[in-house]
């Protein structure tokens, strides 16, 4: 198992299906359909569509029965890229080399577009449910199965998750933090929705309960992992690589893993995360192998 | 049947709920809970989770079985409120006499808490299947129900209903519109929600094809209705009812019912507007009553 053949694959995959579901830009409102293509379909990881997928592969079923949610997980993280930018938030102009939403559209259509990719990604989510039925169950537990989902995708989304993260960072930022507000932070902005795109795809998919409960497990320490790693990026890699100018975290005054702990014991503690994760899987075959090759890569690139 | 008295004890019940149901002000984040809670609870009228409801029971349902639902479509009125009022959009201090959130909160809480309540409306309706289930359906048609009520919820919420309203209501400030124009906006903008609480109310506690095609035409001719009444109040109102400054859509050169046809004939097409709900609920029994009274009221507030 190549993983990086296995990401760039799925990668394709949901390029290809956002593309399609995506309104079209000749379609009116033209410039807010545009406004949400530009940042969807702006070069990216894709870690969360990925994650849905191989968590639904790793519980048995294939990337085509759950590539509507892949994606709406896709438009839910632009959807935050998107309004976190703004100039009331962290007022960034570029993100990965090109000039930010409202840069390009002005903030009203930047704005609109980031709340009309959260309503679409439920939707996304709501249309998932004929792609289960007949082949990994009853139109029965395909219904009940996007219901659960749908709740906890909005869980992570909201105040329990994703935006209640961005608050608190918010919130923290030019003070110090102690080690649990750090966590409270890392486990909610980025974590709830990575933690969520793996409970989902094994759920959709019919995996069973300790196989949902071995890919949440994974998805916590792998979202700790993964934001460690960020933070440790953000000092010392590449700004290409990172998208955003190195430094930016400190000359913010953020709460971060280094500043907290220093770039060694990050590091370790980055490791470690990733290797509870790889710890968790215990006990599913050989289909979890990418989520476990995925778990070494997230704290390897480049740190 | 009294009008206002079937209106104040559905509001007082929804409104129960939302404070029942809102993340509590003293669990962190502590200030977004506040900003949340500060614009739903805020005094209103409680028209479209009163659509919900009211559909329910012409259907054969009670408020209890579409309580969370009805809540949700809510907390969708009030995040567009509050981002309709930022600074970026139509940049208003007050509404309804009150300061508006990013007033209050500062810009960067509004937003957040707008995305929050999105999020939040979706867990909602998700949190909809237990109501239903033994009373009103087997879990199974509880389930299908709510995952089409999401989609329909999610789809009137975003481009395709009022985001997509709200972005060609901004392009048309300052310009002529043509009827179609101006009928594509407040279908948009304000209709599709309205629209979509009827459908869901009556779906969700198992109305039938006709039944639930019947509330759908009268959602519609209710939206336009509404809409038209609300220019019409907006030229000539009383200030204190309308919550905004009257003439304030003149002065931001608004796209209007009354500035492309006159008070006397906008006055005539809500009629109009307002019959149509009326006959589209042709068929049902009294249980339908109220949601006939409401498309009198809705023309009748002080034109």
């Amino acid at each position: 198992m190549h993983l990086a053949d296995f990401m760039r694959v799925r990668r394709d995959l949901v390029e290809a299906a956002l593309d399609q579901y995506l309104p079209p830009a000749n379609e009116p409102p033209g410039k807010l359909h545009e406004a949400m293509r530009y940042s969807v379909l702006a070069p990216g990881k894709r870690l969360r569509p990925i994650l849905v997928i191989a968590s639904a592969e790793a519980a048995g079923g294939s990337p085509h029965h759950v590539m509507p949610t892949a994606c709406a997980l896709e438009c839910i993280h632009a959807f935050s890229l998107i309004h976190d930018d703004m100039p009331c938030m962290d007022d960034d102009d570029t993100r990965r080399g090109r000039p930010t939403s409202h840069i390009v559209f002005g903030e009203a259509i930047a704005l609109l577009a980031g709340d009309a990719l959260l309503a679409f990604a439920f939707e996304l989510v709501a249309s998932n449910a004929a792609r289960l039925t007949g082949d990994v169950g009853s139109v029965s537990e395909a219904s009940q199965r996007v219901v659960e989902a749908m709740r906890l995708i909005a869980r992570a989304s909201g105040t329990w998750g994703m935006v209640g993260g961005q608050v608190a960072d918010m919130e923290a930022e030019g003070h110090d933090v102690s080690p649990e507000a750090l966590r409270y932070i890392h486990t909610h902005k980025t974590g709830a929705l990575l933690e969520a795109s793996c409970v989902v795809g094994a759920m959709l998919v019919g995996g069973d309960q300790p196989t949902i409960e071995r890919l949440k497990r994974y998805g916590g320490h792998l979202g700790l992992a993964f934001q460690i790693a960020d933070d440790i990026l953000d000092v010392v890699g590449d700004e290409k690589l990172i998208g955003k100018p190195v430094g930016s975290d400190e000359s913010r005054n953020k709460a971060t893993y280094p500043r907290l702990f220093g770039i060694a014991e990050s590091r370790q503690r980055a490791a470690r995360a990733a290797e509870m994760a790889v710890e968790a899987l215990e006990g599913l075959d050989e289909r979890a192998d990418p989520l476990r090759a995925l778990a070494k890569y997230v704290v390897e690139r480049d740190l």
